[in-house]
Order: structure tokens, then C-alpha cells, then sequence
């Protein structure tokens, strides 16, 4: 059995697409029901352009506040950056774990960083040396590694082609991320499978969107395949509300039900997950993805 | 790569909660609709006392209608039973494929049959020699075969000793029905594995609900360990919409999505499928748990 790290995206992934701005002290109450719960990294937001996303205006406040609130903390705090703005302002508040990363499709590199697939590519591997010179633990994904809402179907050689340039770049911690949801279980077995083969010392991640239903299937797949690291945003939040096309993670509680049903990651109390992800539907006021929370765990 | 075969039990499962009963017109109207996608089984209804489940009322009228309308069809229309009545009826209106089974649980077999489970086992098995006899594809479920919304955890041997029983009887096409959908896919991998191994000529179907979300991760461990009959239902439908807890099988669309992007049963029309779901959603006037119906497939 592989052992499992379960990485909470919702505070970033989940709440960037939601226009209602989710007061500071709110999120700090999310946070700690997430400490409550033993989870064991904390996605706390993105260090990105304030005005262009008011969602994660107060990242940086965020970091410094729960830097002095849980000092000597068993959690990992971790932030998302895109450049190297933000990684200066990443490690200025104290953020544990630094993850960026670079699409697999030109399409939707050239829309998201104005590169190319390889200058972005190379940029990144520049920052992620830089974290890592800094001491700071680096996770480093692949974006659309698995299909593209632009371009389709994305060769699994670019991927792979990526991902060894991560690993000649020193990079050990590399993610897998689905970005428009297209992965299917066997890609992801396979792909995890053939990158995990590249180097004995590589740690695994995925982030898999909900868009078509595969998402707990695909982090069972990366499972089986070897993957440490989970990702997943409290009551299966992301994606935009404002159309039909629900395409937020897989809901936290309903990846730790399943590893729990495996007999791992003993050491989380799913309950307050449970709890928290009723506290967000209702913050909301809507009805989230995530079916655990809805019926609560399975009683053994 | 095991040869896949698609069982739709919308009209079935997904209806038997139902309250508004469907007329007969467009039950008919959504077997065309389902014989047009090319997919490989559909349930059209179950043999049960009419002023019970009135929306089964008019399952024998229904396999009368079909049997003319499609006299050298290549589709298979199965049928539920539930005990010697039953079968009479569904042999009397020419039902391709008998569907029954014997529970797991004690508690669930007593709510349902007012049997032990060894005595609902010993008589299932002998409504299924007398299929066989007939000549009929005969399908054999144990139900709660994953756990019980009554007690909780199923012993696994229990399971597989009823299984024993069935193959001792000569039935080949056995099926789990996680009844409560407290399945979970190492669960499922490991019990198919095992139970494959019983016999070299065993085929193995599954019936998964999607309680707590796990349903498309099973269907996949189902695969792995060599599944070959899965269920499904339009839309996700089934259990009840009365409470929050969604209990209906997995959507019909959502697991051909995925079978398809492994490459797999390529005879059957997805699309068929969706424009179905989307009438049966406009049907019953509200959003269904599928997630492809809503979106569309994945273009490659």
C-alpha cells in the first residue's frame, strides 16, 4: 500500500471561479476545520494578480495570520504561483509548499501565460530551482496532461517529454493535473504508471476534475498506479456556477471516504470535513457536487 | 481487453421509485430511443404485484408490444423476477433474459422476501434451474453483496459461499448488486478477482449504486478483475427523490463515456443516450445525477 497525502485545493481551486468574495474570517474558519480534521496540506490560495482575482486578494494576509495562529503546526500550508512575482511574495508570508506548473497544450498555454508550451516550460523549471534553493518544498505540475478544452486529445509524449525535463531539472515532486476533466481511469493508470518508472526518488500528484463523472475513478487509477498526493476541494467546489457544466474537483469528503474504505489515511476524521463542506454549501447557498456529505460516511 | 456488454436498467431500476408513472407510450419511445444507440441489454421491467409497484404494471404488456415491434432484433430485453409467479409471467410474454437474486443480508432478505438468506438462496436457485431449462439467458445477483444500509459491513465469505452455491447449480452469469452503494473499488476488484477465479467459464455482471459517488471507480474495478455485464441507468436515476440521498445507479451515458475512451464498445451511439437522458430529464423536471448528459462527450 502506497502511502496517501490528501491536499485540500478548495480554499484556491474551488473558490476562484465563485463571485461571491469569501470574507478573511471565513476562510480562517475553513481552515481550521480543516486543521480540526488532520488533513495534511491546506491549499490557502494563489498568489496572482489582486485585481484580476478578488477571490485571492488576501493570499498573502492569509499566510501571515496562519503562520502566527499554528506556529508549530503538523500541516502543510501551500500556495499556487504562476510567476516569479508571485514565488518572492509566496515565500515573503511564509508559505510551506510552493506548486505551479505548465500546460501540455499550446492553446492553452499561450491563453493562460502568453508562451509557448517549452518557454513556459523552461520558466518554470527557473522558479522551481529557485524554491527549491530556497528550501522550500515545490510541487510542479503538468497542466491539460490528459486532454485539452481547446485542442482535444494531447499526445502522451508531450507529457512524458515534460516531465523529464522536471526530473533533469532536480524536480521530484511532480503533479498530473486535469484541467478540463477528460481523463479516463486506464490513461491514468497508464501515464502514472509510466512516469512513476522514470525515477525511483519521483512523487506522484494528481488533481483530476469532476466535468464527466471520472474523477474519484481517475484518483483511483493514480492510486493503483503508485500516486502519493491527492487533491481535491471541499464539496467538490470549482468550475462555474453560472453554467451547467459542472467542472469543480472531486469533493474532498468523498476521497478520503474511499482511502478510508481501503483501510488508509486512518489519522483524518472525515467528519469535520463533512461538516465543513455542509458550512460551505451553506455559505453559498447552493447545493455542492459531493455526494458524501450529503448521505455522510459509510457506517462500518 | 475483456469484450464489455452494456445493460440498461433505466426502465427498471431507474423508474421503480418513481412516483409519477410513466405511460406505457413513452416507456416505449425510450426503448427506441435506447435500441437506437446499438446498446447491448435493456430492462424493460420487472415481473411484481401491479397494485405494488404500479409503475411495473405494465411490464407484460410491454415485452408483448416490443417482441412484435422487434422480431430479429440483435438487442436483448431482460426482465426482473422475483420468484416462481414471476417467472411464469416473464416466460409467458417472452422475455430474452431473466434477472434475479438472493440477498447478502440477513435483515435485507427478511425485509424482502420474509426468508433467511439461505432459504431466498435455495429457492432463487431453483427458479433459475427452471430458466435454464426454459432455455433462457438467466442472470443470478446477490444483492448487498458489498454491504447493507441495515447492518453495515457483509461478510465477503458469505458472499462468496452463495456464489458457490450458484456455480454448484449450474448458473454461469452471476451478478453483484451493491444494493446501498457502500462499495468500494478495492472491494470490488479484490471480490470479482476472486470470484473469477472460481470457474473458468464464470461471467460476471455489476449493478453498482451511486450513494456515496463510488459508482464509476467500481465499474472500473469491475473491469479490472474481468467484469463483463454492467448496469446502468438513463440519467443516474433510481432511488429516492424524496430525500437528499441520492441513490441511483450510475448514468448510462457516464459509464459508455468511459468504456468508450478506453476504446472500447464502439458498436454503441453515445449521443443516443444523451438526447435520451436530456427527455428524461425534461420528463420528470429536474436535473438528473449524470454528468455527460449535461455536458456532451468528451471530443477527441
Amino acid at each position: 500500500m502506497n502511502e496517501i497525502k490528501i491536499h485540500s485545493v478548495g480554499l484556491r481551486d474551488g473558490l476562484q471561479m465563485e463571485k461571491t468574495v469569501v470574507p478573511f474570517d471565513k476562510k480562517l474558519e475553513w481552515i481550521d476545520k480543516l486543521i480540526n480534521s488532520n488533513i495534511d496540506i491546506i491549499q490557502v490560495g494563489s498568489f496572482v494578480h489582486k485585481e484580476k482575482v478578488p477571490q485571492m486578494a488576501d493570499s498573502d494576509d492569509l499566510f501571515i495570520e496562519i503562520n502566527k495562529k499554528y506556529p508549530n503546526r503538523k500541516v502543510i500550508f501551500s500556495g499556487l504561483v504562476l510567476n516569479e512575482k508571485g514565488l518572492e511574495r509566496a515565500i515573503n508570508c511564509g508559505v510551506d509548499m510552493v506548486c505551479f506548473g505548465a500546460s501540455a497544450s499550446e492553446t492553452h498555454s499561450q491563453k493562460n501565460t502568453r508562451m509557448s508550451v517549452n518557454e513556459a516550460v523552461d520558466r518554470i523549471i527557473k522558479i522551481a530551482q529557485d524554491t527549491i534553493k530556497d528550501g522550500k518544498m515545490c510541487q510542479v505540475s503538468v497542466q491539460s496532461a490528459f486532454g485539452c478544452g481547446f485542442e482535444g486529445d494531447i499526445d502522451e509524449n508531450k507529457v512524458y517529454s515534460i516531465v523529464d525535463k522536471y526530473l533533469d531539472a532536480g524536480i521530484r515532486l511532480i503533479s498530473l493535473a486535469d484541467t478540463a476533466g477528460y481523463a479516463n481511469p486506464e490513461q491514468v493508470k497508464r501515464m502514472y504508471t509510466n512516469i512513476k518508472a522514470k525515477a525511483n526518488d519521483i512523487e506522484l500528484a494528481c488533481h483530476f476534475h469532476n466535468t464527466f463523472g471520472m474523477g474519484i475513478a481517475n484518483n483511483y487509477a493514480a492510486y493503483l498506479a503508485g500516486a502519493k498526493y491527492y487533491e481535491s476541494a471541499f464539496g467538490g467546489l470549482g468550475g462555474c456556477p453560472f453554467t451547467k457544466k459542472a467542472t469543480g474537483n472531486v469533493a474532498t469528503a468523498d476521497l478520503i471516504e474511499m482511502f478510508q474504505n481501503f483501510g488508509l489515511i486512518k489519522n483524518i476524521n472525515n467528519k469535520e470535513i463533512i461538516e465543513l463542506e455542509q458550512n460551505v454549501s451553506d455559505y453559498f447557498e447552493r447545493e455542492l457536487p459531493g455526494y458524501v456529505y450529503k448521505v455522510g460516511n459509510i457506517k462500518h
